[in-house]
């Protein structure tokens, strides 16, 4: 199978998944006893929590396409790692509401904590695997050669994001603020310009 | 009509199919009885439905990725059939919350599977439909010629799922749980690397 | 602009509306007083109303695809009437669920009808106007030259949709049944293989 | 990374968001005191909502497109700011229920309106920055060189937002309906044909 049908199929996915994120963001009730700003300011979690899962999943989709377009073609075993990896993304949606919706109660909110982060953890697996497969498993697939120092590199990259998320799932029953500081902190430094900047100075 | 838009059009239906069934991963009420951890525990039905459903609209997608591919045009009779096919597709999301929500349920559980499968059922037939259209009525709009029993490989490979969903839902008076796992084994032998490698040997 | 990604654009909308479609089907409360099978059977409108919209939307989708295909560019006044077009598609999953709702009630149902196929008729309408717009007032942007009459043939061959919805909204008040049944009539005719080989012969 | 797959996945969230605005247009309950007529009537903020959202959505879009056309190549820093325009834009189904549900409200009326024209304000800074960015920073990735004075224009065109949005939200405290208005104004001017018939006037 080429990789272009590949590539719009997890383009929709990605795209519906970051979208939906904004369900989250809900309406305070008509009539309630406070304010709307007083209300909209308890939410402040859900925004966080749509902020950081925002970014997190553009990075992904970034990283997806530039492993993508490395292959010259995609084999069932590509298309079926690929299609786990799209399913904890689509899972992500679900992941922020749990966290957006526990992280100020004071039951439940580090189990919700480890979910978030954790999955993210799975994500990145998802991601790690998939690469790893198609650099040593389908090296014969790359629409170019590469070495296999260079590969490796390129494994050993894309899986730097495993250990934050390793730390904020561990730390997850210490605070979950902590948790979704260094989700955040992961998020920003990847996303944003200035983060690049930064890497492309290092 | 060239089968790009076509097929740009179906990928679409599929991203956001698959995408909303985490619509079905619902968030406990905050400050419930139960432990955030036992809450999230009792709807494991919900997680399970969503990875067989998950797996299953990516195995159909990726046949249909084969399907279209075969073809140098699309009709409008053949624009129909996908449309019904697509159709199907996209009742899965309904389908899907049904079975979670009723699985361990004392009443309706038997009934449930058996719109789980049968959607599963209907998907199938709709895409042999499809296929035996394309492959016999409209040979002449195929890429690449080829023979009867070429044609007829295909329309039988791609009929395969039909034997396991028809039994998943004769089975559903039985027992609902034996009607997920069949649909499950369907989706984890077609969806995953593994089943892929055995298939590839054999 | 090329009409390439104001196709992709447009794709994306019809894919997501028709899909959204699917939120019209609800799972009925565990633990009622009736049997699953009657709870379900009760919600027959909802299964009608989504095949006619799901087949509608499909319908205004093989067109519009023949609409921009005709075209080699477009200019912002295309933009702007493929947009109020889209949006008109974009409002169908509501008129649908409203339809569904009300079909059964004793009171509201004639309105409820009236604004189904009021929206599939405004949504005739914004074709036909962006397809004049498009053969008359850009007749030099199409892609290739068409004579006056096949411009006028194919302005009229679109605007056929027109006449059924017309019919159906003058007649909700008489029944919404009817309404429906005309709705559907128009959807099964269009989008059905069966449909496209009759009209193949006339 | 080539802009191809950018503009796909962009195409994907405007898609997307715009078409999740229709659920923001609710079936009234059945069986309600008032007949449904006066129910929907009494919804007209969602309606008016629905279509000024629905159409800035529509013109961000076509700006976006605009600008992404005169790239040859994206960076990582153009990933990013781009990401951020597309949360502006996933985030405003969610000001356009909060605008709807509080318009006709007596308490966060004002309130809602300046987080509805607030949202249309902080999307056009993203957009303002994108382009700022691409022209200045990036100039040598354009794919057809600008003099200076060529960028600065384009910038400059494509601020023209900023005002009458900061106006909105200036006079939210003032009327909802006048902040409503405004915005309704621009949508109305730049996307419908007429208003682009007189810009291409001008």
């Amino acid at each position: 199978m080429s990789t272009n049908r590949l590539e719009a199929f997890s383009d929709g996915v990605f795209a519906v998944a970051i979208t939906l994120l904004v369900l989250d963001l809900k309406v305070p009730s008509v009539g309630g006893r406070h304010s709307l700003a007083h209300q909209l300011g308890a939410q402040w979690p859900n925004y966080v929590a749509f902020v950081v899962s925002f970014l997190t999943i553009g990075i992904i989709w970034i990283n997806h396409h530039a492993m993508m377009s490395r292959l010259a073609a995609a084999d069932r075993a590509i298309l079926g790692l690929n299609l786990i990896l799209l399913m904890t993304v689509a899972a992500l949606p679900f992941a922020t509401s749990l966290m957006a919706a526990y992280l100020r109660q004071s039951q439940g909110e580090h189990f919700a904590a480890a979910i978030y982060s954790g999955a993210f953890l799975m994500m990145s697996i998802a991601f790690i695997a998939t690469n790893q497969h198609i650099m040593f498993a389908k090296a014969h697939m790359l629409s170019r050669e590469l070495s296999r120092p260079e590969r490796r590199g390129i494994v050993l990259r894309g899986a730097t994001g495993l250990v934050p998320y390793a730390l904020a799932t561990a730390l997850a029953p210490l605070s979950p603020y902590v948790t979704l500081g260094i989700c955040g902190a992961v998020a920003v430094y990847y996303a944003l310009p200035i983060g690049s900047g930064e890497r492309r100075a290092a």
